[in-house]
């Protein structure tokens, strides 16, 4: 009774009607498939966007995990409401009150796992083939991706370094199938760049006139180094909105554990496809991560990582100054994990890609955010998850691999 | 800068073209809304499909917890794989080949957040609009759910006690757009029946004499405590297979632990799909999980389980055989979580779930499982999440009720 498993079908195997149409146009990400090849420990990596390891808060998150276990083990290991855990969600809800003066119903708040759950279960409520996304050109890739499975069409804004262009914007919302418009207004990711407080509540004022949707991605808002907090676009219209964040950037990205602050009326239709999807997320680490916020102290916790994330990011930005051709542009973020680079026109980021990883050190090319071409002499380098040591090497290597290329060139 | 929250938008204020089409029927899961009701600790519940939390293994878990953030916190804390865990792959493989002689690739399995997860995924690489979907009738609600968000045709096979009609079966595989079918053959939820070998073989046969997909849905394998262990579907068909199995049922059911086997083809698909909803499962969760795996015995831990089970099934089929009308008819379930009745053609299950809850009883009324009508005399009974004491307390409330319900009607 023992199967061979059979590698490929039999010659003439074919299943009726294949994959769905929505599988034609979407592929892995590039991003993951590089982190596969990072794993070589003699690559320095700027490709990633994750977290620095070293200030994962593990004791504090062993403690916790222990104290659960031991005071509540059974409850929390039996399947709970898909809305998420009620005190987690009470928890976000005063921060929002803390950090932004935001006023957030905790009845509002759906867990899901991690930020980028909160993108698939939007695209599902709203898009139906051939309605139009609006996106930041670039764009986060995760997000272009969840949004290309319900195969909408892409309309793109020029991010400005302010945010977007308002008046492409407005151009693009009045389309009878304008549906939804896809924003990173705290250091975004790929560029670093953030909207101002003026774009934010113009921005939002367009989307409310003219009932398009929006969701504000914020993973990074509490990673700001430089600069003051700005209120989210969610602060101007809330009907319309899909706020996302994230435990991953302050907390631990293994976790899975983000949200989405919506209306009541947006949130019950996300409650249906939630369940359809995994039921609810992780309940013990939902108690886990719950009690590690109750006895300790987050802000103290992000000071830490803030401060580090702005030594290696002024480490970075300081390298580019001086080791590297004074035609290239690049972005100053004021939070986050990304730099953004623009390189002259002429130079292409998968030349220079291919000369790097030769070299030991890799990015991200930048073509890859953008959906409609474009972004070639583009790349992002990530200046988190990596240290000083690694920082002086890694962007010594890439300045050589860039005056190699543009040699070639 | 204080925002009110506003519940209900303005009137007149309509989002252009609104949710998507794929929303317009399908509806939050009856049961889960039963379960809200259930928190009254007045109320004797068979409605949920629940594990005894009695038997979760709380302080093995702790342990493991703490085991894996001592020794690789930081590690076990970042971004992961898409794939998942290898070693915990690793490990699902093994157990098939010990369990029912399944060569299973390790790399061929993909972790999702349970197996609800998987149907999910599954539906989202096959089905179009329009393309036919077959059912058990009765089938499992989730399945139902997840499926009906792709807005495929739903055909239904009559539930034999051995199994679905193979002549029916035959003849719908048949039909040009036939792309999956959607199988439970161990303790179906919720009709507690189990498919014979005979019929597992058939089946399969016919799904790939007629290139047709199907999901093993299989969580309950491993709670047999009647009769012997039956051979998958898939060990007859491979190529149009997608097994589907979860750590719910054996270890516990908040850790969101599931997976999917299928062919390295099929794989690539679910692995976009899985970095799109939501990069990778929990991973920290994974990592305690292997441990756990790695330092207890996990076949001990669930022959304690079904020990509990088959008395608790035991006892419920005394009472309804002892304390119920004799034209009523019920399945004699050798696993699995739950026992399903017929009650006399004229006897509406819903009033008696009205009758019941007025007695502080609840069940699952059978309807919701029948995507096509049908169903109004039947219910479903689970005997896990209870304990002998109740099921006498409670199987005596429902006997009078139904009683209450007969006389009536």
């Amino acid at each position: 009774m023992k199967d061979e498993f059979i590698l490929h079908p039999p010659k003439g195997f074919i299943m009726k009607g294949q994959f769905a149409g929505r599988m034609a146009n979407v592929q892995k990400s590039f991003i993951r498939e590089i982190l596969k090849v990072t794993q070589d420990p003699n690559v320095i990596s700027f490709a990633g966007g994750l977290p620095n390891p070293d200030y994962f808060p593990v004791e504090p998150l062993r403690a916790a995990a222990d104290k659960v276990l031991a005071q509540d083990g059974a409850n929390a290991l039996q399947y709970a409401p898909t809305l998420g855990y009620g005190p987690l969600r009470q928890f976000i809800a005063q921060r929002y009150a803390q950090m932004c003066h935001l006023d957030v119903n905790p009845d509002h708040i759906l867990i899901t796992n991690g930020s980028q759950q909160g993108l698939d279960l939007v695209a599902k409520i709203l898009i139906d083939p051939g309605d139009e996304v609006i996106l930041e050109s670039p764009s986060y890739l995760g997000g272009i991706q969840a949004f290309s499975l319900y195969q909408p069409a892409f309309t793109t804004l020029t991010l400005q370094a302010d945010g977007v262009d308002l008046d492409q914007l407005a151009a693009v919302a009045a389309s009878p199938r304008a549906k939804l418009f896809y924003a990173l207004p705290n250091f975004q990711n790929p560029s670093g760049i953030t909207y101002s407080a003026a774009k934010r509540a113009a921005a939002a004022q367009i989307l409310r006139d003219q009932n398009v949707f929006f969701i504000e991605d914020d993973p990074y808002r509490e990673l700001r180094f430089l600069g003051e907090d700005l209120p989210t676009l969610t602060s101007t219209s809330r009907e319309n909105s899909f706020l996302l964040g994230s435990f991953s950037k302050i907390v631990a990205p293994a976790l899975r554990m983000g949200w989405i602050v919506t209306t009541p009326e947006l949130l019950d239709k996300l409650v249906i496809v939630k369940q359809a999807a995994d039921l609810h997320s992780n309940y013990i680490t939902q108690r886990i991560l719950h009690q590690y916020l109750l006895d300790n102290d987050l802000d103290a916790h992000i000071s830490v990582i803030k401060a580090v994330y702005r030594r290696q990011r002024e480490l970075m930005v300081a390298m580019l100054e001086e080791c590297f051709p004074s035609d290239i542009q690049f972005t100053l973020p004021e939070g986050g994990m990304f730099l953004w680079v623009t390189l002259p026109e002429s130079v292409s980021a998968m030349d220079l890609f291919n000369e790097a990883v030769a070299r030991n050190v890799v990015f991200v090319p930048g073509a890859p955010f953008y959906v409609d071409g474009g972004g070639q002499n583009t790349l992002r380098l990530n200046f988190s998850n990596t240290d000083e040591a690694k920082i002086e090497v890694g962007m010594t290597r890439l300045a050589q691999a860039l005056k190699e290329v543009m040699r070639e060139a």
